[in-house]
């Protein structure tokens, strides 16, 4: 049984409607406890906590500054528009709150460094909100990937993520406003793309980005709605390409391609079902005699999970912040690592989609 | 029973690997037979008679024109190096014989149309070797992308057609040879992601090419190994990417996007078993509440076929050459058109490669 006494008591900056997710995430981790959530309107808190049958005992606040100011709360989870990331999570690391932040992680890499510097210089964890990283499924690809004799080397990534929303979300969604989030398709579901391909180069970043203005898509207020970019890796002649998209039906792909094997995944981001999830892939491939077939097909591998894969990652959240409040151990910086390479990757792109030049790294 | 008399009389000129293949084909398409194999030397010819297991009745040549002066000799299949498809195609349809000509079909367009304008003026037939287009999974996929209520319009495609030959291939093979094939990886492999992304496009040639020259790779004579692209279609502000290389693990994929539906398939060219093919496909898939899974997992159709795809093909090619024979209908331009766009795709690429600028179709 979890206690109570030794749980990460979570509190959360906004209602947007990921919030529910994670809020039920905080709960379903055995070492979490959702504490209190917030809203700039204490009706659309209270209106949250009956929408997602929160107990009583969730504290309820009108502002975000009560939340991080409520001595009970030991770590936030931050989902507001990027554009306010900055300042929340940098105050809540000022309280000592640790910050676990939502993608895209700022505006630029600046303003990151701006949130990792605090949390570090006030000793708390701090984690984007990706969640497909904590996925049992993502530790198996990423030994299949590792595996020099089954993978060889990569050569190649591709990966797509696309949604199309209904015509209410180009009105009104932050994700469309040039003051809340200047990425806008490229921030929201690029930054998955731009993580998975970093994934499968152990987080190298690339040599240059070359985005495709011509095929980029832009709204009324000058953010992007789709685009396509291509990176490159000088040292290892490693290419990839992503395409990112509101316009699009649903995916969340990703083919790597190695020397000697590779592997797809149609629903990496968020598996089809909650309790298990596959990829697919092929080993040492090729044409039988007369190149009339294939010596093999393609394989698929079934990774069963425990827990939902936003469960766990808030599970390794809370595991860090234990360490630190219990043993004293430092916050990890892998996390604030990755998320800093995806955001140096994710302005490059912006930048190259404004220049229409290709942007070293 | 197929009627003899009114079957298709194939001459094959040279005994490239794939033209195994071919000969096979030939064979199993009920309106086609081999009637005649020809090599440079009539050893090699000899040879490939007896690897073949091939019946006495078919003639054996120590020459190209042998085969073309054959009256017997209808059509003719010409898997010779890229740099002889001129001068020999040409030949052929000033001999009155039908040409079915191994892809890249040329060093460049100028090359293709004087063969097209040589099989027109002689009221021959022309279709490129590509496989792919004649397996009923190809009609099947088409069905999809083309239903506007399941698939919507094309937003995005990517292909990926790559192998890792042996080392033997890198020093010997006319693919690795400036003087026999300017293309390379690109005209070997490349063809076949270009033909699938115009395909998805209905042979519309996109508007500009762009190449990544710095994530080209070339032997030492010059020729790509490796390289990637990009295609854009300004009116339908559609995109295409695809990788194509040798020095890459099998693959022959290709995912194609749409505002309401997707799909993809791993065995494009070759599928992995002779008697029936797959493509997976998702039609208006969505999240459920909280984001936690899928509305649904993506379905997949399995396509049975009577015949081996290269024998459809041939069977396909025959059905037209016995239309000019029997009923003087005439020649099918559309082959020669999707060739035609192919090469000029193809030429752009390699033209933005060798630039490293954008190009204008």
């Amino acid at each position: 049984m979890a206690d109570e006494k030794t749980q990460v008591r979570f509190g959360i900056l906004g209602c947007a409607e990921i919030a529910r997710k994670v809020c039920r995430a905080i709960n379903l981790s055995p070492n979490s406890i959702l504490h209190a959530i917030s809203s700039r309107s204490i009706e659309k808190a209270k209106q949250f906590v009956v929408k997602n049958s929160l107990p009583e005992s969730v504290k309820v606040y009108g502002s975000y500054e009560e939340v991080l100011d409520d001595p009970f709360v030991d770590a936030v989870y931050v989902p507001l528009p990027t554009s306010l990331h900055l300042k929340w999570a940098v105050l809540a690391a000022e309280k000592k709150k640790h910050v676990l932040l939502e993608k895209p992680t700022a505006l630029n890499v600046g303003e990151l460094d701006r949130i990792l510097d605090a949390c570090e210089s006030n000793g708390v964890q701090f984690m984007d909100g990706s969640m497909w990283y904590h996925h049992p499924r993502t530790a198996k690809m990423k030994e299949f990937v590792s595996d020099t004799k089954l993978f060889g080397q990569v050569k190649t990534i591709h990966s797509s993520s696309s949604y199309f929303p209904p015509q209410d979300f180009f009105e009104n969604n932050i994700r469309t406003k040039a003051d809340l989030d200047c990425f806008g398709a490229l921030g929201d579901a690029g930054w998955y793309c731009i993580g998975a391909i970093l994934w499968a180069m152990n987080y190298k970043p690339p040599t240059t980005v070359t985005a495709l203005p011509a095929a980029t898509i832009h709204n009324s207020n000058g953010v992007i709605m789709s685009t396509t970019a291509a990176l490159h890796w000088e040292q290892e002649g490693t290419t990839a390409t992503f395409y990112c998209s509101f316009l699009s039906h649903e995916t969340m792909d990703v083919s790597v391609l190695g020397s000697k094997g590779s592997f797809h995944v149609e629903d990496l981001i968020i598996p089809y079902e909650e309790s298990s999830a596959s990829f697919s892939f092929t080993s040492g491939a090729a044409f039988v005699d007369l190149h009339i077939g294939w010596n093999m097909k393609e394989q698929e591998v079934q990774v069963q999970n425990e827990l939902p894969q936003e469960a766990l990652m808030v599970k390794e959240f809370s595991r860090l912040v234990k360490g630190i409040k219990e043993f004293k151990i430092r916050p990890d910086k892998m996390w604030g690592d990755i998320s800093r390479t995806s955001q140096v990757v994710l302005d490059a792109v912006k930048s190259s989609v404004d220049s229409g030049k290709m942007v070293y790294i």
